[in-house]
């Protein structure tokens, strides 16, 4: 029952950050994917004693040489023959190339069967129109892409790899385009866009928000851009606060034209941090699964990259049904979570109020930061039994050189 | 539904090993816990690609210092309030320090609250007779003791401990009686034991068994001694195959006397790591669960240490009820392993035997030990919903200064 019978056995490697406290990067990855009953080999990137959005942290770096001999440590015991690689955030250009490495290693072993391997790739290098990682570390990135099989950036990571401004739905159409053909990557999806009713995006450069400290959309460890808005607790309600946010992902035809879809959820009034991390992780079963039931002539599990023929439309894509799920999922377990956040924080204050003493606002910050830590062992429900999941359809859309429509489809 | 329901937000903190692949250590911890709603954090004393057994290994050690850092890290930002400590494999002296300072810190916070703080010690140090730790790790960890509420040693290391040879019950119970009283630990639990008919305990020195590489056995990274037997992938039955292991545990009474109870368990005929991790880690949420069914005017949860007054008779205890469930739910799981890796090492050998190849001894073992690794996130509902549990049932233990006598008791 429960995660026993959902997926085959699925051995995937993660290589992201640890942290002591919460839930992002690796911590996130492992609890999201084992309790979807995958099992999980897991190379930590940074062991950290929290996500830096807390705006303290301590800990250390995993060198890229201590990448390397982990991945050599499972190579000598021939521990390597991973169904799906999931890659988040890496703290140096050679830890990136390290990563490459590993990465085509398994790729390379698993060469005679196509379908046999699918590397999910979380190029996480920044947001806002802000790099958090160093600059030499974006041409490394770059020559990873080509290995991936799915990439996963936010806007600012989707103009960076495309060198392609977004501002509009064709504009985006563009980049995608340009991230199949340059990086021949078959599935993109990108993450966390503000869409407004005409179709127009907001650049992605920094915006100055009240109350947000800056580190909190900057977060190094972690992809976490996704269902980001202002914190609520701190900001008055408001009309942005019920905005949409909306992803749109793509795979690629047979000559790499893009087929997008869209799916948009409601935004949340908080800002959490590692769901970028959610997302990508969630996505790695919701996808074998979408696979899996792709029509049987199909062979889509053999196929490379697991990409569909081109007559499957947009909305009907393996990936537009498995971003469906995890969407659902993550909807639920985020409403909870900002529900769960809104009650320990009047607590915090009536303490706070009750004891007299004076609310220092790093003491808050700390507890807000806690209380919005999405504790995934508590909504393991969600995410077996993502609910509500007809709300997340997703529409498949048609971009132009001028203009994009979007198609109802069935 | 399933886990979200079953335990009131638990916060664990786990300090242990961290492997990348399989499970043993904090990797087996942390799996077992979320599984079971826990808000898990996970400080990794090593991170190792893989557990010892393999006999080949790649990573690096976590430095005291880096211990201490990390817990600073969480407590600069008021993350230590924790309902669990969790403590297992710690590769120095130092190390063992560095959690006592962690341990204490939590538990002085936690002072002025009774029950609301309990600490699982596991003295992970050596097994048959040999140690596995720097000999200096040992009196830290006899200095840590008093601190614990719950230890859990296997034979040797309750013999180290207790400075008191075991060979039958009743020198078990001397065992216990000395861990009660000198170093004031409310809760102990002796796994693995292998008792005879006329209830003579063998030695933990150690036997020398063909095909049972040493260092299966001398794990220094997970506490892996119950449920062990020899590998029958490699041994053909026999009659030791089928004897039972037997956990005895103590709550102690008001004036630290033993309660002791006995739970026997099939041995299954397969070698296997991370099991002590495993009966450690699900040990705590079965524990609060018990406590909490307690006869409400005990105010069990709210009781130093959680200790049952002195009219509840041994079976009756939550420790031994915890642990019934705690036994069900691992002997159905490792009994699924069991067959498991017998399925894939005969695909193994006719592997090799179809492709002529020579079988080299050192890739079977390591083929053995992949297939024998305890996958729990394929196992989740076993965790959850414990089959079989009569056949768990505690029986009291009466001992006396030169005889034993079992009781069966309602």
């Amino acid at each position: 029952m429960t995660t026993d019978a959902l997926l085959p056995e699925t051995r995937v490697l993660a290589i992201a950050s640890h942290v002591v406290h919460g839930y992002v990067g690796n911590k996130m990855a492992s609890c999201v994917l084992q309790a979807m009953g995958c099992d999980v080999s897991a190379i930590n990137t940074v062991h950290y004693s929290n996500h830096t959005a807390y705006k303290q942290v301590k800990g250390t770096k995993t060198t890229s040489s201590e990448l390397e001999q982990l991945y050599e440590g499972l190579r000598q015991s021939h521990l390597t023959n991973f169904d799906v690689l999931l890659t988040g955030y890496v703290p140096s250009a050679e830890g990136v190339r390290a990563v490459g490495k590993i990465g085509r290693d398994i790729k390379f072993n698993a060469g005679t069967k196509p379908g046999s391997f699918f590397w999910v790739l979380d190029p996480v290098m920044g947001d806002n129109g802000k790099l958090y990682i160093p600059e030499d570390e974006v041409p490394e990135y770059k020559s990873l892409l080509r290995e991936a099989d799915l990439i996963l950036p936010n806007q600012f990571e989707a103009e960076t790899l495309s060198e392609t401004p977004i501002h509009d739905l064709d504009s985006l159409a563009t980049a995608i385009q340009v991230l199949h053909t340059t990086y021949r990557v078959p599935h993109v999806i990108i993450t966390s866009l503000r869409l407004t009713a005409d179709n127009q995006i907001p650049s992605s450069r920094p915006v100055t928000q009240p109350h947000t400290p800056a580190t909190e959309s900057a977060d190094p460890l972690s992809s976490s851009t996704l269902l980001l808005n202002k914190p609520t607790a701190d900001v008055p309600e408001n009309k942005e606060a019920v905005e949409n946010l909306t992803i749109i992902g793509s795979t690629a035809t047979s000559d790499f034209k893009p087929r997008l879809f869209r799916i948009d959820t409601p935004a949340l009034p908080l800002f959490f941090s590692g769901t970028g991390d959610m997302f990508a992780a969630l996505t790695v079963p919701r996808l074998i699964e979408a696979v899996a039931q792709a029509p049987s002539e199909q062979n889509l599990s053999s196929t490379p990259s697991w990409r569909s023929p081109d007559d499957v439309g947009a909305a009907d894509l393996p990936l537009a049904r498995a971003a469906q799920k995890v969407l659902a999922s993550m909807q639920s377990i985020l409403a909870k979570t900002a529900e769960t956040c809104r009650v320990k924080m009047d607590e915090y204050d009536a303490r706070v109020a009750r004891g007299g003493g004076e609310q220092l606002e790093n003491n808050r910050h700390l507890a807000l930061m806690n209380a919005s830590e999405v504790v995934v062992p508590r909504h393991v429900s969600d995410l077996l039994n993502p609910p509500d999941v007809e709300r997340f359809r997703p529409k498949a859309v048609r971009a132009q050189t001028s203009a994009i429509h979007r198609e109802s489809d069935e």
